[in-house]
């Protein structure tokens, strides 16, 4: 039977206190409807409804844009009359024969693996709902069961017996049935009660009662089903989440020096024998080859890096792919497009945009490297800038092999730089140099003797 | 009633292990004392009475130089007698009726609210008590009441019985009166202790004796009450103390990364939908707009950002100005003076002071703009510097609209660049640039071509 | 009588899943069997037996670099048979009579005071056994005592019974004993048992059971007695340890913004009124001098600081000495060799290496000083480069009392500027200059009028 994915995204979210709809807040960078997006692909459903209400259009932007891929409907709930009127848009658009799982924008962790097992409930009955385990269920519908052990209805806490507070077993909200079942009982939700909503929990009670099977499965861990609703939940699952990733890192043999301090925002991906120091932040897709060792305060984001690279206190790289045995750092900003080769070194307080440098080159100190293609052992001297934009277009410097640039030095471009040559420091290069050639642009240096220094001037401030 | 309040502030706070007077010592940047006369102005009393002894002159330098509109009368205790001996020094002090707050220098973060409610017993009661409901009360003198609820007597630890070793609220030291009660009563106080010292605390039993009413109110959070003896409790102080505040961010629909990893040294004032990344810290009086992002590692201290400014990574601001939708970092560091128009940007490596960027104007990479006014739509080259200094004065660097400063430019101040002006890259401009023109200062490039690169000595050490 | 001391470092510690040797991890930035040899140091033992066997090579390489004054003598363990076959590898290297502590190189953080304790209970009993309480012993081998009290037998979880695994008192390991008990008992250790090996720990029962004495020693914290078998618990120890050290900072005096952000990986030594902000990390040997203050996210290794030194943010320091008075960064990197004299000053993106700034010289903005002494009262201007090296060769740049570089110069060494001598901004210095002379290098400047500025380019791309 095919699947059908409804996901809940219409409430406001009051409690958030934002401008922007609660479900696009994010979550280790992705939007929350965004990780529930991403588990929903991964059970290849026929179709996703996505229910809206508040801020439809800006969610509807963002999930157009990031998952053109997915076949979605959009579903629109004008009133927000409850869960289960939520669900009551999709009703019409749900073909007759389907699975049919019902999941929360804002409860974003949701494990793929835990909902095909729900989904595998489904089975041997009618419906199948998810629970969970807590310590201290106080505040959530406790799962009651019949004699037989089978569920039979949710009871909220404010009408719960002593009895059934003692329940440590709580309803999720997130459930699995068929189009068939939902077609027959949703409609018969009632909204007889304080908030004169229509709750879709009800129809657990409605099937039982109708003689029904009523399955469950309970989740293994309670992040899986943590719903956000303040900014400080959703600062509480982000800690949860990040926590759980270093978890699975050193699991997997990585070095943490602090698995408090670790943000990936995104997917990282390491190699054997890899170091992390403290507060680094990794976005995108990265990827650590062996022995890469990251140190303290840096930031990589859709990152490549070969086997023993050393990134060296607070370095910035971006959209760079380093080949490997690189030294980079501390203070290095590499920025989209730079491509290091095999030993290439950047140093302290050095820029790259979309710029080569071959292997074993080096630039390690105060330059700006910009459009550049910059070939093997080459020596970049400090203070070195590629003059690469003239205000309104690019040009690209060129230096080949073996050249060596003074420090100080300014290259026009475009311009080019013959194997070997050598540049003087402080010169300003605006013509290609030969290979093998010195070129320098240097005035004389002059001096004059019994010049004066200045006086400080009255009312002066420093 | 006036209000008269008695801050004790004479302790030597050995366990401090310094040499700075204990109440001098910083919480969130503001030392202890501070805090607390912060919270006394809130109250408005007629005077406040500061009992000092143990490096007195610290803290009367420190409070005359910051709080020179407060009404402060200094009292000597040069034995250090115990609480009710530091309160006498002030009896002579105080008029005749005026209602009486004792507050300690070294517990710093009462709450004005709780202060005043507690104030407001005294209407009905001749002492009022402020106290603590503890789980674990241990090692806290506990609060006694007879048989009608009224407190009655203070037991310490030491001397409680089993029974009284049960009560959970406990004594905080902080105490409301008014003067005659403290007049008559304080006098009989004694030392037959074993530490020969006169507590204070034994007013309430002396009060209570006399058949006068006391009153009582518990304070809703520990925090409030917390005192400071070692470093160690500062610390924890001072994490509980950020905690607070974050807290108080979320609930306000500020998005941090992490709670944990937030420093406010001072007051942050936060618009709608602004994000926060780890490890920021925001010093003095910081106000940010609309949409203000401010990622990782940043420090702004005293700074002012309008609506939609992206602050980038490890980025530094202090004393500046930035109107609105500007990008800044990362590695930039904005001094005091820096004033950024609308769309103004500032990049890696870039030190501003006292300058001012009009709108769209860019600074991209490893330049210095210091004493500078930059009209609109300027490009400032990667490595300009404005040298704005001669050794003894400073001069001020002027670039009107429209402007192209090329790469690796020094601009020796004073000097002007007219609007829409060029400065070919690498030149060193000292005299005015007319509007229009293309100003450059550039040695000719020449080239040899059979040039012998140097040779290794020997003996050279890297 | 002589002490000597066996290590046991055979084990392959597949669970860090790391291609290094288990006890080559660090923590702290020391290897575990480091940290051990450090411990068994301070106890003068005649000999340390290492027993070797997955990955020997690799410790034996580490340790005969770092320890070369330490009395080793290595023991091949080619089998791993258990930790009674691993000391067995020792025995007929032991004197007749000497003391024999039997130490893990996986449990790093043992404390030499509590181990000399251990050995004192030698004095009256053949074998002593370090002991822990816990309060969730689960898991580990409890100490079972006779009526008398003494220790009988080791109990493992899965072999005991209710009453036993009621027993809090946890086996370590970790024993003392002589050399003619561990000759007599330990080849009498049988394998009969799940795993088929020699276990340590059963000499107890059979040296009990034989009549003699065993003694037991309870260590005061679990942190002292802790291993390491995954990455997860190597985190988990780092943080423990890191704690441990910053409780250690506050109880003497150090002000610390966050215990919990604070990193010391070596020896940290804190003169009077420190205070070290958050995300800091020390590394190597750090001396600090009174009144120093470290800003937020810098790193210092192997560095001396003298009184009243202020290091801004992000700065990184290493194998440097700051006289005092020395204000540095933000982003300072001082890289080895750095000396700074009272007063003398370095600035944002500014790198200094081998580099001597004297009295209250300046060094404030975006430069590269290296190979350079520079005596005092030097301004040294913003881009100011030292270009110390031509390919193959260091150069030294020397700069006399009082001279002013000016901004954005490049000093090509070999070169000396003389006392009060001032560089014009721009200058490529390649000659000396003279005491007292005004040194400029500048092409004139030309204005050219009627410029046309740069087009845009077709089908560029930003």
């Amino acid at each position: 039977m095919a699947l059908e994915i409804i996901i809940l995204a219409a409430g406001q979210g009051k409690r958030m206190r934002s401008s922007r709809a609660k479900v696009l807040h994010p979550l280790a960078h992705t939007p929350l409807i965004g990780h529930v997006l991403n588990a929903s692909a991964k059970l290849q459903p026929e179709r996703i409804h996505i229910v809206i209400g508040h801020a439809g259009e800006q969610i509807q932007a963002y999930v157009e844009q990031t998952y053109p891929q997915l076949p979605i409907h959009w579903a629109q709930q004008t009133q927000q009359l409850g869960t289960g009127h939520a669900v009551t848009q999709v009703l019409a658009h749900l073909p007759a024969d389907a699975q049919v799982l019902v999941l929360y924008a804002d409860v974003p962790l949701v494990n793929p693996q835990t909902l095909k097992a729900l989904l595998a409930e489904t089975a041997r009955a009618s419906l199948a709902v998810l629970t969970l385990e807590l310590d201290n269920p106080q505040g959530y519908g406790r799962i009651l069961r019949n004699t037989q052990g089978q569920v039979c209805a949710i009871v909220e806490e404010k009408d719960a017996s002593a009895t059934q507070k003692a329940i440590q077993e709580i309803n999720t909200g997130i459930m699995a049935t068929d189009s068939q079942t939902l077609k027959t009982w949703l409609p018969k939700i009632s909204n007889q009660n304080a908030q004169q909503e229509y709750y879709l929990t009800d129809l657990i009670a409605l099937v039982a009662q109708a003689g029904m099977d009523v399955a469950s499965y309970c989740a293994q861990d309670a992040l899986e089903v943590t719903g956000v609703n303040t900014k400080a939940q959703l600062a509480q699952l982000e800690r949860a989440y990040q926590r759980c990733q270093a978890h699975a890192l050193l699991e997997q043999g990585v070095t943490l020096y602090d698995p408090e301090r670790l943000d990936i925002r995104g997917h990282l991906e390491c190699g054997q024998d890899v170091t992390l120091d403290v507060n680094c932040i990794f976005e995108g897709r990265v990827r650590l080859g062996n022995r890469v060792t990251i140190e303290a305060h840096c930031i990589l984001k859709d990152v490549t890096l070969g086997d023993d690279v050393h990134i060296r206190a607070y370095s910035h790289l971006e959209g760079v792919d380093l080949q490997g045995h690189n030294q980079v750092g501390p203070y290095a900003r590499l920025r989209p497009g730079t491509q290091l080769a095999t030993g290439a070194k950047v140093g302290n307080f050095v820029e790259t945009k979309k710029a080569y440098l071959g292997p074993n080159t080096k630039a390690n100190h105060l330059s700006y490297l910009g459009d550049a293609h910059i070939e093997a052992e080459v020596n970049i001297g400090a203070g070195t800038i590629t003059c690469n934009y003239d205000g309104v277009n690019k040009s690209q410097t060129y230096i080949h092999q073996g050249a060596f640039i003074g420090s100080n030095t300014a290259l026009v471009a475009p311009v080019t730089i013959g194997a070997q040559a050598v540049v003087g420091a402080g010169s300003t290069v605006s013509k290609n140099v030969s290979a093998g050639a010195l070129a320098v642009s240097r005035a004389r240096q002059s001096e004059y003797q019994h010049w004066p220094r200045p006086q400080k001037k009255q009312q002066q401030e420093s």
